[in-house]
């Protein structure tokens, strides 16, 4: 169980095979996101036919809604939603370092008003592996301390350097939670008033018998060095079943995003999948898959198709736009989606006239299978040893219509 | 074609086979309407999953958006809309009488404003016609001038009397547009202004070549003079292959309307399908299968479902109701619809609290199935003489809930 297995290379370019519980991710491969434990607007058979092997969840919204008590008394985020392929927990890490209005952060954890109800909340190492638990996805992640793209090298050190230390607190309660020993420093964690030991019941009785990985994430903003301290220091604490890289697509440019992953890729263990988080327009697939990468996750494919705009092959479209009026040409007419194989442009664009939540749901199909579909065409150039002319060529075209 | 083949009766009720160009409608049936060439909020897959055999279109709202021509030029309602069963689509008569603000009533037609652009518009027998031969339904629906529930005999006379007077018009114009020979009363059609003879292919050359036919619809209020006048100048116009009532559930107590449907029930067509239109709570079904109606259609369905109310056999339920959470339960454990066959109802009232529209969807597909299955029900007790004591049974546990 979770084990990786690379098939083939191709320059840094990865293909593998993923192994989780509730199934294989054949990588590289994007993630849809279902931040309230739903692909926006998506039934889990509209995502299963998009080809989508692995969705994400949200730890920050479902923790506020439904609650991951309520989510676990159903039988874990997979009964919960149908979706019975394998799916990740982010630790709302990302989520309480982006919240506006009051949020405290401190060595124990952050203090943050809770968007829906205005109520003061706490997330910590431990409770976010709790509720993640709970949740019972596949992969769990790491509580991070997330700062700005832009950050200056002492706020970027502090997030990463906490970072690291809240890693050995979310890998000593993960361990507790799935009745593992730990040994070493992670051992050492004290438990804190807000979660006395024994005041919830590990393993939670109701949950079906799945295990749960941990993953880590390497932060440090936008500084080499420090971003090769906190890849020094998270392998330092592993081993891990894979490895995530965060704080990216967060204010900086692309090219320094670029050169971030140039960096940690030659130290990047080879034998365990690598997730770059939050980073996933149709460009970033191909610099990521080329630098190493293997996992994605964005909420712009349903983002972009709830606001009416289709990724094609030949660039953006815009759904509403008076071009697609009366046309009985597909969307994408190469496309092997639901959406194109099934409805007429001109109905598209109708859909988004006259307001029905159909027209979203059916770009939002089209956008995730497009980058679907992205992953595993770049998994068979990699295969057969043709992506680094292959993605050259596919970027060139991308860059040249100013996308 | 347009046969309709009675297969049994018990009492006025009766189960038959309506056969049209895109195939046979088993009746008693409830049809969804799709106001804006979709069913709100859902794909024609979704739509075929309720096991419903024919949908509505809205005359007066494809008019507006996308415009009759634009649907034309696509190749008709059904391939605009993929929804390959039969269709129908009402005359837009209803929705002009109903308009707020400018609208001017002559013999000629009726002069109103757009709701999406405030432009005015004209809509009049022939131009009704026209419009839905070019939207290509398997059948339009005369012009009717609609009176509210309660008016005077007076108004409900002259709205009545018009009705027939505007259905000589729309049956001269529909047997032009269908190139057939005009004879009697109604070849006495003079164009007008708006409409020179000529001014338009006939038929289109764009469209399949897909029969239509027109249904008249019977008027007069809630006055059973009138009504007994409607339908004895309706059947003098034929002969037809449906006939209409309409104006019904416009304001009028239930008992009222009931009374209707029987006063007029014995002078209705044997053979032919009877439609009483905007009619589809679920009560209504079986008050109105039972006085003979074999057609209807409401919007209730789908609008309870995008308000989070689902119809059970057991009453109504609030799907964002705190009794539902944590469920994992279904909404219905005896539905055979998608959403209660895959989702637990947990999950549904998640989805309302986070307004993620695939709860909207959801229970829409669980509303509408739920009628369409009544209409199977009955079908299946008038075919086994055994309608009368399970309607009554059903509406008596109905009436005694308050729902």
């Amino acid at each position: 169980m979770f084990e990786f297995r690379i098939q083939r290379t191709d320059g840094p370019a990865r293909a593998g095979v993923l192994t989780l519980p509730h199934g294989e991710v054949q990588t590289p491969a994007f993630m849809p996101v279902g931040t309230h434990a739903v692909v926006r607007g998506l039934s889990a058979n509209d995502v299963r036919q998009t080809g989508a092997q692995i969705i994400l969840g949200n730890t920050y919204h479902l923790h506020l809604r439904p609650g991951e008590e309520v989510i676990e008394r159903m039988g874990g985020l997979h009964r919960f939603t149908t979706w019975d392929r394998p799916m990740l927990t982010d630790s709302g890490g990302f989520q309480v370092f982006s919240l506006h209005g009051l949020r405290r952060i401190a060595e124990h954890g952050v203090e943050f008003q809770s968007h829906i109800d205005g109520t003061t909340r706490t997330l910590t190492p431990e409770r976010t592996m709790e509720i993640q638990w709970r949740l019972g996805a596949d992969i769990a992640m790491a509580f991070d301390h997330v700062v700005p793209g832009q950050s200056s090298p002492a706020a970027a050190c502090e997030g990463m350097e906490r970072t690291l230390r809240w890693l050995d607190r979310c890998k000593r309660a993960h361990s507790e939670l799935a009745g593992k020993p730990v040994s070493g420093e992670a051992g050492r964690l004290e438990h804190t008033d807000q979660f006395p030991p024994g005041s919830t019941p590990y393993p939670p009785t109701g949950l079906p018998a799945y295990p749960q990985t941990l993953w880590p994430i390497i932060q440090g903003g936008i500084h080499d060095e420090l971003r090769t301290r906190s890849l020094e220091g998270t392998i330092e604490r592993g081993p891990w079943t894979g490895i995530a890289i965060g704080g990216l697509s967060v204010g900086e440019p692309k090219p320094v995003m670029h050169h971030i992953l140039e960096r940690l890729e030659p130290g990047l263990p080879r034998d365990i999948p690598r997730y770059l988080m939050g980073v996933g327009f149709p460009a970033d697939l191909l610099e990521g898959i080329a630098r190493g990468v293997d996992l994605f996750d964005c909420v712009a494919a349903t983002r972009n198709g709830r606001h009416g705009t289709a990724w094609l092959p030949t660039g953006r479209v815009n759904v509403r736009g008076a071009a697609l009026k009366g046309s009985a040409e597909p969307l994408d007419p190469a496309c092997d989606c639901e959406t194109c194989t099934t409805y007429p442009r001109g109905y598209l664009r109708h859909l988004f006239v006259v307001e029905d939540m159909l027209g979203l749901r059916l770009v939002s199909i089209h956008n995730i299978r497009f980058l679907v579909r992205l992953g595993e065409q770049a998994r068979g150039h990699i295969l057969n040893g043709s992506f680094d002319g292959w993605s050259r060529e596919w970027l060139s075209r991308h860059y040249a219509r100013g996308d």
